[in-house]
């Protein structure tokens, strides 16, 4: 990788912050964020913003651009490959670090006194405007909003927003029809007295709408946003793909219909002047509610009485509890998704001994064997396949330069889901295709051991997930071992794989509880730097336990797996497992046994389902 | 318990919020916390102005009274009580039920328009004054500060602020002169470029000092106030106590010492005045450091650009690592409290099956062996001595109306602990002195498998405790039960038995890391209403840990339990502990005998020491 010279960019962005065409007064610094207007996780190239004016394209970074300095943020994931990517230009600021300033410290300590520091209002989420804000206005220093985004200006080959075609879903995969989910919305508006809701992050407008897109990469979603009043549905959202007859009817829009259900359909450049027209409409007490994490742009159109502001979304929570429909849909998604991985596997048993196997090679028969499912959409997000010290990155992707030969020497970590029409997979086997040495079986079974820890827990109902998080990492802690990675993410049902607002990690306190039908994943890992990386994940649905007692007539919950792929028995140390842990496995195979294996009979991939059977050999503790 | 009759009182706070006397305008709501002007846990009787007003007596309560409202909230500890104590002029809100209005709430929904509110601003902890003003400020009310408390205005007979003499604590017990700790805090002042530090908190002034107090009951506390700077020592603290000899050379007051060790003694009312002066002083960029918990009185004296504010001062973190010598005072106050448990429980078992023995009487003499021990000073908390459906109370203290006898046919709850010159204790013990039930032995023994899952739990540095909580319900969670408080809190050395700011609970998430020293209790419990209350409580250290490997050199930690009182065997049912459980709880008797049987002994306490050993024989599994 050779850096992106940016000399040539810097002049031309330093020059349009002083330039009266675009700022109203000079600024003496500029904040290019990594995000959308819509805080997505993956963005579409024409917000890569970031990427474009440093030359650093990993998935998290913020850039600030003084009349001297240019600096960059990002994380410990990164430091390697943005220190590759950047020219000398640019000054690595490494998150995380002791003596590494905060981005707010940083500009305080480098600017001229009285400084304005611009950033795009729609790019900038509200809570950290209200934070950054606060710092720099107590130093003397104004954070102000900059209407046109001044990379922009200057991005002359910048590609054009996304604007493909949409899928609509009907009943069979979404349980509740978008009237109906409007109807719970306006209640939980009624219950918390306000009378508009913003929906911003575009998979809440798709799963409100039950609309699906491909304006990003591995996210099914689109460029939208959506205003909900107790009478009004308006729509923002552009290019003729309202014009598509299914969608037209799929939303209604030519049948007569009871005013408060009539979808108002307009473009989505319209959003900030309508949603100031509705700010300046209301009265004392009238209130308007959005995310906390909207942009600061949508937020200030509100004026600040009428705002109500709550991290999480009444249609964050809805969405995260899902229905039997979409139960049923993941379950399905999930053998389809078992099925091509049990080809994968039982390819690369074969392949690798041969040593024709790059990573790359890997990870695209994995998309091949899936692509051949029913309703496959695409991947979910880029797959991690690793192999040996490459297995110990966490965020790896292969690249040509990175891309490393499958051998039976070393352990290879697949990381991999796929979209489909009826549900979002996220799962991750680790495997050696010849002989583990005794220290990896011993650091995969704790592994393992954390994993069950997770999957079979009983806990109270209204548990947060945090809480769990510990029980992942009992058995590696044991012997002073540990990952530095949460256990688990809330997964989407043909939406993003990553969702909230529920999680098992220790690093959130503001999770939400955990409640039946909600979806999210168990996965510990154990990685050592420059030799191998373990992980084994689940994808698990949240279902009511059975218990001998119910205190306080709580209930109980616990998971079921939807994951249903073997976990490499070679790499288990029997010894280590207890016999509720052994039981485990062995059920849990006998399951993918069952229920994988038919499916695999009916689509007559034989040798895969004979792989099938041999990886799911019940193990048996030698005494 | 009748109720308290308020309407004469409530008459005149009416009268005096409306006195130019003692308010500048007229307040339409006066607010009465709980607390003192330190915030301390335990309060003096000349600062139980709520319950003077009201008639509650509990710990933990808020009164408001309007021109036409008295209400009061509490928690769910107190609801019973509350009601019992507080006649019909007050209203009880009951704080976690979901249709209680928060405090803020309430009040913007009884006022008129432009009320003002007042409290005074002493008494209300600065952030707790920032999170309500707020709220009142948007609806268009005001929060002022009254100077004068108006309680004590109409509290005829209120008794004096305790004035008692001190004790001072060599190096001997402390391992660090308050010279050495003014050093360690002004370094730690450098560090953050703060030039001034307030010490508040009162155990925070006796751990500073190396002195001692008992103007609080069970805390060892003294009132006083202190603003360390760069140079200059200010205590504030009113009475004769500068005139005892002792005190005096213990802080050096007639020695020629270097000015920056010198401490000028001022009157503990005049801290407002020079904290005042001291803010008058400073220039920009000159910070001055305080508890974000301290009062608004003392916050607001000094002008908002200076103040540095955190949720956890120096003096706490520092407080809460022992050193050496307070380590070993601990260990030397558990083994004189075991041999005082040993006592006690020798005579329960034998007056018990009498049937005169009620949970006063045993409270009583548990107190009476721990006061033969050696440097006893006082209990460190009320004793919750409880039997049958009193021990489900968790938060009980036994009173003439509730006394109960114990017998053989009920399980005893005995919560206790004691303040000595060398330390501070805090135990729970469960017993039967008949036989058990089948039921009652199998909830004993998820909660020790809960107590022994944290006591023996190995977790890297750096972890904090409250992501051990679900260690010790995960027993008790795999078949339904669970307990509604925290697992454990931090114990000072011959200081406050509650401490942070560290401890282990699911409610918190702010605590700060374990590390080795650090003291906390490990007390899992079940309770069952209107049956019975079973916890199994230990004070515990922070220890390294060894471990087989050692990720990223972070090194790890364990728990070693200071108390050392057996867990009766009787109610433990063998079949349900793994063998680990079953050679902990072997390991920790074998410890008891040898640690305190040795004790014993010396002390001629032969009957005690045959208890011991009979109580401390191995467990067996019968297979």
């Amino acid at each position: 990788m050779s850096p992106k010279i940016t000399t040539e960019l810097l002049k031309q962005l330093r020059q349009v912050m002083k330039s009266p065409k675009y700022v109203q007064e000079p600024v003496q610094a500029y904040i290019v964020p990594s995000g959308d207007a819509h805080q997505s996780e993956y963005i579409a190239p024409c917000d890569c913003r970031r990427a474009f004016i440093s030359g650093f394209d990993g998935s998290a970074g913020t850039a600030i651009v003084t009349e001297q300095h240019a600096a960059m943020w990002t994380d410990g994931r990164y430091f390697l490959q943005a220190a590759n990517q950047m020219d000398n230009n640019w000054t690595l600021m490494k998150m995380g670090l002791k003596d590494t300033p905060t981005q707010e410290d940083w500009l305080v300590s480098v600017l001229p006194e009285g400084s304005k520091v611009g950033v795009d209002p729609f790019i900038i989420p509200a809570d950290q405007w209200k934070r950054m804000s606060k710092v720099l206005r107590s130093a003397g220093h104004d954070l102000v909003p900059i209407k046109e985004n001044l990379i922009d200006t200057i991005w002359t080959d910048c590609p054009q927003r996304p604007c493909k075609p949409l899928i609509t879903l009907d009943l069979s995969y979404t349980g509740v029809s978008w009237r109906d989910k409007i109807v719970a919305l306006r209640s939980k508006m009624a219950e918390r007295k306000v009378l508009w809701f913003v929906v911003t992050a575009l998979d809440e407008v798709a799963w409100l709408f039950n609309l699906r897109g491909s304006d990003v990469e591995y996210n099914p979603v689109f460029f939208a946003y959506a205003v909900i009043g107790m009478n009004t549905i308006r729509l923002f959202i552009d290019g003729d793909r309202m014009t598509d007859p299914a969608v037209r009817e799929h939303l209604q829009l030519d049948s007569t219909l009871e005013p408060e259900f009539k979808i108002q359909v307009m473009p989505y450049g319209s959003i900030l002047t309508e949603l100031q027209a509705v700010g300046a409409s209301l009265s004392p007490k009238e209130k308007v509610w959005l995310s906390d994490k909207a942009s600061y742009a949508l937020t200030e159109a509100v004026p600040k009485a009428y705002q109500y502001l709550t991290p999480y979304t009444p249609i964050c929570i809805a969405k995260a509890v899902k229905n039997t429909s979409e139960t049923e849909g993941m379950r399905r998604a999930h053998v389809k998704d078992a099925v091509a991985l049990c080809e994968l596997f039982n390819w690369l048993e074969k392949e690798v001994p041969k040593g024709t196997v790059t990573e790359i090679i890997a990870a695209d028969k994995a998309e091949e064997f899936r692509s051949q499912q029913k309703d496959f959409v695409e991947l979910s997000f880029a797959t991690i396949s690793s192999t040996g010290p490459n297995g110990a990155i966490i965020h790896y992707k292969p690249v040509p330069e990175t891309n490393r030969t499958l051998s039976v020497n070393e352990i290879y970590l697949l990381d991999s889901g796929a979209q489909y029409k009826d549900g979002t997979t996220d799962v991750t086997r680790t495997m050696h295709f010849g002989t583990p040495s005794a220290y990896e079986k011993e650091c995969f079974t704790y592994v393992l051991k954390g994993h069950i820890a997770v999957s079979a827990a009983i806990f109270p109902n209204g548990t947060k997930g945090h809480l769990l998080d510990s029980f992942a990492r009992s058995a590696l802690w044991d012997c002073g071992l540990d990952y530095l990675h949460g256990t688990g993410h809330g997964v989407g049902s043909f939406l993003n794989v990553h969702e909230g607002p529920c999680g098992i990690s220790y690093k959130t306190f503001a999770d939400e509880p955990l409640e039946a039908g909600m979806i999210v994943s168990d996965e510990p890992g154990y990685y050592e730097d420059g030799s191998f990386g373990i992980r084994i994940e689940n994808v698990v649905l949240v279902i009511p336990a059975e218990t001998k007692y119910n205190f306080k007539n709580r209930g109980s919950l616990t998971f079921e797996p939807l994951t249903l792929v073997p976990i490499q028995t070679k790499m288990i140390d029997v010894s280590l497992l207890t016999q509720k842990e052994l039981n485990w496995v062995n059920d849990y195979h006998q399951k993918c046994r069952e229920v994988i294996g038919a499916e695999l009979e009916r689509q007559g991939r034989l040798e895969a389902l004979q792989w099938l059977i041999r990886e799911t050999e019940p193990l048996i503790r030698v005494q």
